[in-house]
C-alpha cells in the first residue's frame, strides 16, 4: 500500500529514477506514428504533441489540461455501409420480436424482418427512432453490455467479413497511444450510443468507460423481483451527441475544452470550432475518405460521415489538418 | 516526448526503478490518516484500500475499476446552516436585480431581496428553482464560472468567519488522498450544481472537473456577436443528482459502479445500495454530524443533510460503517 505521504528521506532514489527514466526517453528513436507515410497530417500531430509537453515551449499544455477528443465511427473505425450499432439494432430486431411476437406485423419491425434491403434504406428517421428504442432499452445497463458483447463476439463486416472490431484504424490507435503516453486523456466523443461504445472501447481502443462520452438514454434506478437494485435503461434522450450536441457533450461529462479534437464529418464542426476557440495550443484534424480501393471514398453527398464541400472550405479557411487516408496511411487495418 | 513504445533494452532500468520505489513504500511507516482517531472507521478505510491493492489478497481490485465515490455537501464539507451552493444564489439575486430592475418586485426575488430570513425560509421548492434558474442560467460557462469564483473570494461562512472553500473536512481530504495515491480514481457525486461544484473542485480537493458528478442544466452551443462559439448554460434539467439519481448519475457519467462509496444522508442512501451491490470488495460509509461543540449535530429531522433512524437502521443491516464526526475525527479542519 502506498501511503501518498512525500517521503522526503528518499527523494534521492526518487531522482534517480527520474532521471534514469528520462534516458530512456532520450535514446528511444523509434517511430511513434510507424502506419502513417511522412508529410504535413503526420508532421502536425508530432510536432503539436512534442510542443504541448515540452515545458521550455510557449505552446506548453500543463498535464491537467491535456484533452484530446476523437469522434468514432468514420475518425477511428469504419462507418461504411453503416454504422455498426445500426447494423446491431436492425439485427436484434430479430430477438426482441421473438420475446414479443405482436412487433412481427407492426411497422418498421416488419420491413426490418422482412430483410428486404430496398424498402430498410427507406425507413425515416422516426421508424429509425422506434428500432433504437425497441433495441436499446427496457433492459438494464448489464443485461444491454451482455446482449452487445455477444453480438460483436460473431457479428462481421461484409466487406471483409471479419469482426466489426478488427476494423479500426491502425493509424489512429497510434495517435491515440502516442496522446496518452505524453500524459493526455483521450476521450470518445461520437454520434453513437455512448452505452454501446463502452461495451468495447477500453478492450479496443484503450478508452475506459468513463471516458467515452456519446449519444446517451436515461436509466432508471429501481429494485428487480428479487430485491436487487438495478439500472434500466429507458427511452428517455438525455444528450444527442452529434453536431452542436458534441461541445454540449463534452461540457456535461468532461466539463474542460480539448486541446486537440479529430473527427470526420460535417457532424464534428462544432467540436473542432469549440477547440479551436480556447486559448494557447490546439489541434484541429479531420480524416477525408478518399480511398475507395483500401477503404471507401465517399463523396460530399454520402449519407453517413458527409465530408462536404463546405467543411473542406472550412476547414482550408481555420487552418484545420485533414488527414488523406489515400496518402497519409501506409496501412489502414492491423490485419493487413 | 515521451514516444510510448515498449523500450525492452530498458528493462533493466524498469525493473531497478520499481525495486527502489517498493523499498519507498515498505518503509514508509507514516499514517496516512493522521486526523482520525484510532477505531472501526479508520481501521475499516485503510484495512479496505490495503486488501484492494493487494495483488495476493482475494479483495484485489484491478486498477481500472478501482473508482470511489464522494458526497460534498456534510460529507467533505460543512452543509450547515445552508447549502453553500443556496447561499450563493440567494446573495447572487442582487446582482441579477440590479441588472433586471423588473425581479425587484415579483416574487420570490422581492422577499430574497427583503433579507427577511423568516420569510426566505418559508420559500416553496417551486420558489427555490425559480431562483436557481434566475442565478445559474442565462450567462456563458464561463461567465458563470468567473463569478462563482470571485463570490467565492470573499463569501464567509457565518459562524467561522472564513471562506467556505476553507470548511472541508480535513479527515476526508486525507482519505480522498490516501486513494489516490493507491490508484482510485475520486469522484465527487453531489446533489449539488456540477457546474458549481467544478469550479474549485480540483484547487480544494484534487479533484478534476471531469471527476464531478452533480445536478447538471443543459447547455447550448451558439454564437456570440462577435461570432465566438459559446456554451450558454439554459434552465433544462438533464440530471438531478440525488436519492435514485446518484446511480444514475454515476452511470451517465462514470459507466462504472464505484467500489468505495462516502455519504452523509437520505440522498446517499442509493448510492450506496448501488455500490453494494457490486461483486467482490465493498465500503460503504455513512458520516454521522454529531458533534454540536466542533461542528454540527443534526436530528434525524435536520432540513438539509437528513440522517433518518430508517437510515441509521439500514446501515447497521447492512453493514456500512457509520463515521461519528465526535469520536472518529481527531481534527476537522486544516486551520484548527
Amino acid at each position: 500500500m502506498n501511503l501518498g505521504i512525500g517521503a522526503v528521506g528518499h527523494v534521492r532514489i526518487l531522482v534517480l529514477c527520474a532521471l534514469l527514466l528520462a534516458g530512456i526517453d532520450a535514446h528511444a528513436q523509434t517511430d511513434p506514428l510507424p502506419s502513417w507515410n511522412d508529410g504535413p497530417a503526420k508532421q502536425a500531430i508530432v510536432e503539436f504533441v512534442r510542443a504541448t509537453t515540452d515545458k521550455a515551449s510557449p505552446k506548453f499544455v500543463p498535464p491537467e489540461a491535456r484533452i484530446a477528443t476523437f469522434d468514432q465511427d468514420g475518425t477511428t473505425w469504419v462507418e461504411q455501409p453503416m454504422y455498426t450499432q445500426v447494423v446491431y439494432c436492425l439485427e436484434r430486431v430479430q430477438v426482441v420480436a421473438e420475446k414479443k411476437p405482436e412487433l412481427k406485423n407492426v411497422e418498421p419491425f416488419k420491413t426490418v424482418l422482412s430483410g428486404n434491403r430496398e424498402a430498410m434504406a427507406k425507413l425515416s428517421m422516426k421508424d429509425l427512432e422506434k428500432i433504437l428504442a425497441a433495441t436499446l432499452t427496457g433492459m438494464t445497463v448489464e443485461e444491454f453490455n451482455a446482449e452487445v458483447k455477444k453480438w460483436l463476439a460473431t457479428a462481421k463486416h461484409p466487406r471483409w467479413n471479419r469482426p466489426y472490431t478488427e476494423l479500426v484504424y491502425q493509424p489512429m490507435l497510434e495517435v491515440m497511444r502516442l496522446f496518452r503516453a505524453n500524459g493526455y486523456k483521450t476521450y470518445f466523443v461520437t454520434g453513437g450510443g455512448q452505452d454501446f461504445v463502452r461495451v468495447y472501447s477500453e478492450q479496443v481502443y484503450g478508452i475506459p468507460p468513463e471516458q467515452v462520452v456519446g449519444s446517451a438514454g436515461a436509466t432508471q434506478f429501481g429494485y428487480d423481483k428479487a430485491g436487487r437494485p438495478i439500472l434500466t435503461k429507458v427511452p428517455k434522450l438525455l444528450l444527442m451527441d452529434d453536431k452542436a450536441g458534441k461541445p454540449e457533450g463534452i461540457h456535461l461529462v468532461i466539463g474542460r475544452r480539448p486541446v486537440a479534437a479529430f473527427g470526420n464529418s460535417v457532424g464534428d464542426k462544432e467540436m473542432l470550432v469549440y477547440t479551436q476557440a480556447g486559448a494557447g495550443a490546439r489541434l484541429m484534424m479531420l480524416v477525408h475518405h478518399d480511398d475507395a480501393t483500401r477503404e471507401f471514398a465517399y463523396g460530399p453527398k454520402s449519407k453517413i460521415g458527409t465530408f462536404s464541400d463546405a467543411l473542406m472550405a472550412e476547414a482550408k479557411k481555420k487552418g484545420w489538418t485533414v488527414i488523406s487516408i489515400k496518402n497519409d496511411w501506409k496501412k489502414i487495418f492491423a490485419f493487413e
